[in-house]
């Protein structure tokens, strides 16, 4: 059985309002590649398939389009489990029409139990789920955590263990003792849903999604796939790919990482802003790679992101490395001196730092005219 | 060619804030049954299969569980178009596999040219599209207009016309001389989107989607099924259903209309306030039936939307039939009256239209602290 292993694809991200669906197909294109010159059995996707419940209509057809070549055109089998982004139930329509070519996705608890027979590997599609779901499904209220909730089905699952097949759980959680990063989600409460290793032991290989570090797991049998992209700047120094993953018979796992790269890579940029926006330091750079700044400057500089973006469209982000330097230089700015300033004055100032020029003259007429408008609509008002 | 002509279905409709899940799943077995029965060969949904671009998920699960009997349980070949409600892109998830089990179901105007053919018959599958749509495919901007628009695609399928078949064209469209009522679709101009019926003389039967009425048009081959339920008052006296088309090898139709009911119907009651609420009457009454009440009293009844709804839970509505009697009555409540009363004396009247009761010493109390309290925080603000 040799199948690639992926997950999270947060098909219609957006960071910083950056529309990623271009950089989604091009990693893409990469795994396609890989999985038909391998000749994988399957192709197993761990949770995450879309980056919300509802997803933006673009999204909807690249990732119909993605899956549509791999199954029909490519006629490889897909494994695919629905993840705490998704909707279940939206992700689900077409799924009885799916199986007809051997794409099997999974949304519910029920469905995980019976597992899909393909070569040697008997594989069990579990998707996210919630203490609750479990409490339901199986009526035992004593199911309150992830980790029993956890145990309960693979106590299930077991039940339809064949010993002449190796077993593989393809499912979307958080492994206790892995590495998180930022992006994942942002609605657990740290250690309530963790599941441990040990509930795992029988199954000959875990296919996991959830965290975006492909080395999240320290478990060789228990793994993240990670993410194809970067999705945030805590992710910046991960190596993003998908894993091949080959069970030969007599039960020697083989586990390789692909590494894929989309032609715009998120990257963090340290430096003086002086040196950042020097033209033979940027005539070095991808300069339209995704981009968070960290300035080492502690003075201000007017308009900074701005003028950043003129070189580098694709800014995300910027911050300050010496904050306390930064915020001395702003005491100059503080609450008590803007308030003493005019709204005219202030006005003159900030047209000054963002264009580095002065009113002209008939900038300043017509400032003269809406200042005194405006007098006239409050004294009005307050009649 | 024996096949059941449905269309608008709206599923996840609402009335008045009413959810229709259940009396759409009602109506729809009713068709199930008649297709298993007659034994048909296919089924054509004419558009609309969602009321909305985003329709919520337990609409999204009903619609894919109906289409899964229909299709895999009960091996129905379905001929299925997107309409103006629906979101193209959204419904055509699955597509692809879809075909593997001859459901066809088309959403852009380039897969409605190459015919499905089923018997004795070529089908072309035309989705809801705009002149704007079909500029861009025909790269032709002189496609203004739906007529100009329909003309284009029409003269299109026609190169693949086969004089060993019959042609059958499913549509999404108005049809110039056909009967509006309200629910359809309210960004229509009037006029503007109508298409000549002679357009379409060439085909041997037009299933058609879009209005509501299944007498809608008064051509005997170019036919609306009509909706399964009611949407709107302007629909109360409408029947309801679907059509049963039977075109045989020589070309003869048989179109046999197949009503359908739901356990709430949605009705219209007209009359005087006390009659409508007389136990002698009512208990007459399917009463939790969708009701819209036309009342003929010309005097105030307080409270009266609540009091009907005590006994007639599902009360969509209710207007007076005579406005001129009402207004004269409301005389005395007119804007100069109100502003002269003071808070507390509109407050003591109000509460005694709508329950028949004077305050009580304990309410009375009650509301002059509260008068007082507000005096107090009004005079605090205006210091």
């Amino acid at each position: 059985m040799k199948f690639i292993h992926t997950a999270d694809w947060h098909i219609g991200k957006k960071i910083h309002g950056f529309q990623l669906l271009k950089e989604q197909e091009e990693v893409y294109r990469q795994l396609v590649e890989v999985a038909v010159k391998e000749k994988v059995d399957a192709i197993v996707i761990a949770g995450d398939l879309y980056d919300r419940a509802v997803p933006p209509a673009e999204a909807v057809l690249l990732l119909n389009k993605m899956l549509m070549e791999l199954n029909i055109v490519q006629k490889i089998p897909l494994l695919v489990v629905s993840g705490n982004h998704d909707s279940s139930t939206r992700l689900a329509t077409g799924g009885p029409w799916y199986e007809f070519l051997n794409f099997h996705l999974v949304t519910k608890i029920e469905d995980s139990l019976k597992p899909i027979v393909l070569g040697n590997t008997q594989f069990f599609l579990l998707p996210y789920f919630e203490p609750i779901d479990a409490r339901l499904y199986f009526g035992d209220a004593s199911l309150t955590t992830h980790e029993l909730a956890a145990k309960r089905v693979v106590e299930e699952m077991k039940k339809s263990f064949d010993p002449n097949y190796h077993q593989v759980l393809v499912a979307h959680l958080f492994v206790a003792g892995s590495l998180r990063t930022d992006s994942e989600t942002e609605v657990t409460v740290g250690g309530l849903d963790q599941v441990s290793a040990s509930v795992f032991k029988d199954f000959d290989y875990v296919a996991l999604g959830h965290l975006h570090n492909p080395n999240a797991s320290r478990h060789e049998r228990i793994q993240y796939s990670g993410t194809l992209l970067k999705f945030s700047v805590s992710e910046a120094n991960q190596a993003k790919g998908f894993k091949l993953i080959e069970l030969t018979d007599e039960g020697t796992l083989k586990n390789t990482f692909y590494p894929v790269e989309s032609t715009k890579s998120l990257r963090v940029l340290t430096g003086l802003f002086d040196e950042l926006t020097a033209r033979d330091y940027y005539e070095t750079q991808k300069k339209d790679d995704y981009l968070f700044i960290q300035l080492k400057d502690t003075q201000i500089i007017p308009d900074a992101m701005n003028r950043l973006r003129e070189i580098y469209p694709n800014v995300l982000g910027m911050e300050r490395l010496d904050k306390t330097g930064l915020l001395s230089k702003m005491g100059q700015f503080n609450k008590e001196k803007i308030q003493q300033s005019s709204p005219r004055a202030l006005f003159e100032k900030y047209y000054q730092e963002v264009t580095g020029d002065s009113l002209s003259k008939q900038q300043t007429d017509l400032l003269t005219t809406i200042f005194a408008q405006l007098k006239i609509e409050e004294e009005d008002q307050t009649q």
